[in-house]
This record gives structure tokens, sequence and C-alpha cells, in this order.
């Protein structure tokens, strides 16, 4: 299992933390937002998915993965 | 018709402005969001409905109105 902590630009409120965590849900890995810190920490199994995918996910939300 | 514009507080994104344009909905109104102006137009009919009723509707989602 992988873990990475990604900075993400533009969330602003709960209903943003929402959209990231489900999106990476979706794609089928874990994450939790930290809203003050504009990050989210994933957990995924890099043998099944990539983070490249995860990332996509998120930018799909209207979001800048940085 | 009534024709009225209310300041809200805590609206940052387009979520928010789903949010608070589908309460007012919700509740038999029609509401324009203004999110730089920290707004929402509303009409509505004041036989049927009171402003009352629209400003709880709106607070319900976790918003300010001023």
């Amino acid at each position: 299992m992988q873990h990475i902590t990604l900075k993400v630009e533009g969330m602003t409120c709960g209903h943003c933390v929402s959209s990231v965590e489900g999106a990476v849900k979706n794609v089928g890995a874990t994450g939790k937002v930290d809203l003050s810190a504009k990050t989210v920490q994933i957990q995924f199994d890099e043998g099944k998915l990539s983070l490249d995918k995860i990332k996509e996910a998120i930018e799909d939300q209207g979001y800048d993965v940085g």
C-alpha cells in the first residue's frame, strides 16, 4: 500500500472536500483532505492503480494537483 | 411577485452556489447567486411563501443570511 500526500489547489469548503475525497474513492483509493493545508492524503494499491489516475480524477473535479 | 436581494455569508465556490440556489428552489422560489458579491437575488410569490422560510432554507445549508 502506497501512502502519499498531494497538494490540491482550489478547495474552499466542505463540498470541495467531499468532491475530492469522492473522486479518490471512485477510482479505488482512499483520500483524506486537510482543507487548511490544501492537501489530500492518499492511500492506494500501486499494483492496481496509478497515481496519475488519482490525480486525473481530482483534476476532473476542477482542482489543480500540485 | 416579490424581488429581493439577500446578503449570504460563507459561499465560496460553485458547490455553494448550487446548494443555495437549490435550497431556494426547494421551497418554491427562484434564486440566482452572485458569488463575488455574496448575494442571492430571490423571486417569490409573497402570497404563497414567506421570506423567512427562504432565509431558513439557506441557513439550513450552513450559510448566514444578513
